[in-house]
């Protein structure tokens, strides 16, 4: 991803600054996980080690930012947020550590670092993942309950986004695709589950917090879903047409891994005007807010309307 | 484990019955968790397959058993104790298929049967144990809340009874001891991890069910903590003392696997003194419900006092 431009955009507020917004939201998020988090050094040190190598290896915070954004966007309270906001950054990071092992994806490096089990080997990488995911569990729960949201609901919305139907439906459906050449439906369902899923989370946890009303609910989760199958139809795109020098990462690394995308199996033309009903679709989920959701319109403004 | 042995005892109620109680709790529980979990059928099979392959291994239901053995010697419902000992399970099984994986212990069979990723693969193990983790938090946000106990208080006895200060923290310090000379003070840690803390989190959450006393809970704390240990050491001294035919396993398996156990630490004699000590201390954790406990006396006397 490149940086976020700030200012003049065709749908998001003129004035918004969303590198601004991004940096002084990452800085609380991360000051946040530091103190939800156990110490490095309590024991044993190994496991609290490697939680924190990957939580802090230079995300970029999209998931907490989108809680925040869409927390803010109904009139919510930012410090009430957090923990929601830490709570999806835990369980995002979980599945990139397990996403990356050898018997899934064997990646060796994530954002130009080592990845956690090239660092504290395969066993503590899987139990790196397992603690994580179960932190974000213990930071939810820690959620401020809301006359509209208990403690229940913002549990539930958690365990169900990470479980068996969704984001590890989409791991595993992944995974049973490589290699095989599939309908354009089951690459909608992977998308679906791999990442709209915990992107809805996320703007739906940040406008529970917020105590928001069923109908921003609603347009929250639209907003979500939409963005999150729009991204990926994007990156798909951009990794057939761009130049590696242009994406800064390996070009063509889907095509040669044999991994089925949008332009392989709909052609480019449809692929590009699906991503753009799709981007259409988020930007007119935020029509509720009447302006009051200058970061959502920011963040997917840098999200969709990108060239890499 | 022999089979539970009805009738008398030195410590448990004369005429109380194990063997069905275990039975018919057993029957329940597994139904319940076959309502819990998606069908064997959704989509994608593969992960409710595999989840519902270890969850329904044949496990004696220990854990379960004791969640609705405290929640009716505090004179709660058998109903509203059944979530939390379905959560209580699903943890466990997730920590079986995990710690039995190539990366960790390394195991190819478990109660008779091949484990997950032997028959899974390895992707799939990992993530159909993600895949229970996570549903254990699903099922412990259904549970009832309690005039005395919300769901923020069982979610966070879950989480952190599963964190990496507890389950997570033993299994680390578990493999990180192996192949090592550790003190005794090293061995009672991991032991307190990996078992006595889920026996702790089981009949705690057993007892918040049934809206227990904080005496009660505190009592509950103290035999799951007990009974954990001691059952252990018993565990380490069986395998020292007993012929394999006697254990039904590998007798001497931990001392050719270059484990700690208790006896090499600490000698036999004190280990015996020492689980002597703990099966006391449970029993005597029990005092407070003055003969209302039954099926949790039976079941210490069960993992307790026994030869195999």
């Amino acid at each position: 991803m490149s940086s976020p431009a700030s200012g003049a955009s065709a749908h998001g507020n003129q004035r918004f600054d969303l590198t601004a917004f991004l940096e002084s939201r990452t800085k609380l998020v991360n000051k946040a996980l530091d103190t939800f988090l156990p110490r490095e050094t309590a024991r044993p040190a190994t496991i609290h080690q490697a939680m924190r190598y990957s939580l802090f290896a230079g995300g970029k915070r999209m998931r907490p930012a989108l809680t925040i954004g869409a927390a803010e966007a109904c009139g919510g309270r930012l410090a009430d947020a957090l923990p929601a906001a830490c709570a999806v950054e835990c369980l995002h990071t979980y599945s990139l550590i397990h996403d990356d092992l050898p018997a899934m994806d064997n990646d060796d490096f994530r954002r130009g670092k080592p990845t956690n089990h090239k660092v504290y080997g395969e066993g503590i990488a899987i139990l790196a993942g397992d603690a994580l995911l179960t932190q974000a569990f213990e930071i939810i729960a820690q959620a401020k309950a809301r006359p509209r949201y208990s403690h229940q609901d913002m549990v539930l919305e958690l365990a169900r986004t990470g479980g068996s139907l969704q984001l590890i439906a989409g791991q595993v459906a992944d995974l049973e695709a490589e290699g095989k050449k599939i309908e354009a439906e089951h690459l909608k369902y992977i998308h679906e589950r791999k990442t709209s899923a915990l992107l809805c989370c996320s703007v739906r946890l940040g406008g529970m917090s917020a105590n928001c009303t069923p109908a921003q609910l609603a347009a929250l989760t639209d907003f979500g879903y939409n963005v999150g199958l729009a991204f990926q139809i994007i990156d798909d795109i951009l990794d057939v047409t761009q130049t590696s020098e242009q994406l800064g990462k390996t070009a063509g690394k889907d095509t040669s891994a044999q991994k089925a995308t949008y332009p392989s199996i709909v052609g480019l033309e449809k692929s590009r005007r699906l991503a753009k009903q799709l981007t259409d679709a988020a930007f007119a989920a935020l029509r509720i807010f009447k302006g009051r959701a200058p970061a959502l319109e920011a963040l997917a403004q840098y999200l969709l309307v990108r060239e890499k």
